[in-house]
């Protein structure tokens, strides 16, 4: 393994857009990626994991890039049987994409870690970044809403983000480890990690729940970033801003920053935003103004070499 | 339940073709059909039930008529993904008939039996005759051959039935137990067994051996009446004329009638073997020759009607 790595925290589909951008900005031997596992679930007895393959899926350039989540190219005629024998049809499964989770799946019930299926996967789909789940241990993100608690799919799926949002749980959090890869990582010398602009409540706070995950990662003296998933009081894709509001924070990079006041050692905020920057930075950390929002590859890859020179220029200064 | 009812006894395609007819020719209510279950495997860990699944199919008019086993329009991209992740691809599952066994696995999983899952998709699929699988335990038919034992699907699907077979073995048929609902059709005065056209030594044999299944069968007093697989020399479909000829027995009706000699009270056989029709008849058994081979529906309405005036006209003179 390599010293000198970026290691990048990773939610769903804001996040792959910042690690795509990371692929193209270092050699796969200087990155490291860790997926949120929180959302994983079963269903129909399979075990999905959302995060991990949408990562998956657009490192190795299978995803649907309008449709935000699953591949490209996708049929539906596994959902359309399913419908037609009665079967729960709310999470929409493609026919291509159904073969992961039965691999998965089948893997896992014969021992394999998640890791290790992860590994094997992205491998063989070509995909030279080691991508590793936070831990290998079955943690469950629970949203907790006006109409009682709801397991992360059935919030942002079945529902479609549609309760008011009290609070989040981490079912099993306490029982999870850190995955063993990137304690690695963080022995080595990382250059830096990497907060991906990924959902601060469901995204990227299972992964720090993880039982010493924070220590772990402030004790590798490594410059800590985030990018700000909110642009102008919103969040470009999923439900953190309403989130926020509903949690009684105002929906801004400045909450943000607080949010991650005290861990982070810099926030990538957007020009949208830019005017946020001095109260920012009285908040004890430095601050970027960047074009955040990813319409296509070059603004991925911008935004990646942005995060990791800014990075690269606060490694000097701290005091941890 | 009705009495006179006439039980089914069915494999795959063959019996399926057979059962279909028998639907045509007899209130629903009249019918009972009983599946081979031996096939069953588990494949990336989905419960897999051919021959019930193909029953099911043919039934709810949802099997593809010219390939013979699963369904028409079916689409492969499972296939095609699973193969891109370097999955086992000797088996071919679609991503239709690809609910179906998710559908099932999940409903196992959780405690419903065989029988539950099969009555359910039946019924919800507007199958109103009932479809029981011969034993809700968990049977696996093994093949014997020259290269060592296979189980049923490796030798018949993944080596293509190239390896020479020396005997067969039915794994767990010890603790087995027939179908309840089989059972009390028995003791509901039956008006005839019929076993379909289907591999004598896969197909029907594994229904046979399930402790206690030819006692309750013959006790019942209704005629049984068998339908030979062969004709001409041939099986019409699979491998029954290859397995008896490695097993040092003719392929013709009249090893059939000796193989199922002092358990059936007639055979049908093809008009081509009419010629054989003495020499059965000396095996103590009633002999009716027919059009056995089933191209379209007319045909298997044909068949289904001779062979329940069949039993029907062996149900009087029978001394059990």
């Amino acid at each position: 393994m390599s010293a000198d790595r970026i290691i990048a925290l990773s939610g769903g589909v804001g996040g792959a857009k910042l690690v795509l951008g990371l692929t193209h900005t270092l050699p796969a031997e200087r990155l490291l990626v860790v997926t949120n596992t929180g959302d994983d679930f079963d269903h129909f007895g399979l075990r999905i994991c959302p995060d991990t393959d949408t990562v998956i899926y657009t490192l190795s350039n299978l995803a649907d890039k309008e449709r935000g989540w699953g591949r490209a190219g996708e049929s539906w005629n596994f959902m359309e049987a399913m419908r037609e024998i009665g079967g729960a049809d709310w999470f929409n499964l493609g026919d291509r994409d159904l073969a992961l989770h039965v691999y998965r799946t089948d893997r896992l019930k014969n021992g394999a870690s998640p890791s290790e299926v992860t590994a094997y996967v992205s491998g063989v789909l070509g995909i030279t970044v080691p991508i590793v789940p936070m831990c290998d241990q079955s943690v469950a993100t629970m949203v907790d809403t006006a109409e009682g608690r709801l397991t992360f799919q059935h919030y942002f799926v079945r529902e479609q983000c549609a309760p008011k949002v009290t609070g989040f749980a981490f079912v099993g959090i306490e029982k999870a480890l850190p995955n063993p890869a990137l304690i690695s990582a963080l022995r080595d010398n990382p250059a830096a990690i990497v907060i991906a602009p990924s959902n601060p409540f469901v995204s990227v706070a299972p992964i720090l729940a993880v039982p010493g995950m924070r220590d772990a990662l402030r004790e590798s003296k490594a410059p800590i970033v985030a990018v700000s998933p909110i642009v102008g009081g919103e969040a470009l894709k999923g439900p953190a801003a309403k989130m926020m509001a509903e949690l009684g924070m105002p929906a801004s990079a400045v909450e943000i920053a607080r949010h991650y006041q005290g861990f982070i050692d810099g926030l990538v905020i957007d020009e949208k935003d830019a005017h946020h920057a001095p109260e920012i930075a009285d908040m004890g950390m430095h601050v970027e103004v960047a074009q955040t929002v990813m319409n296509d590859l070059n603004d991925r890859v911008e935004l990646a070499g942005r995060t990791v020179e800014f990075a690269a220029r606060l490694s000097g200064g701290l005091e941890r």
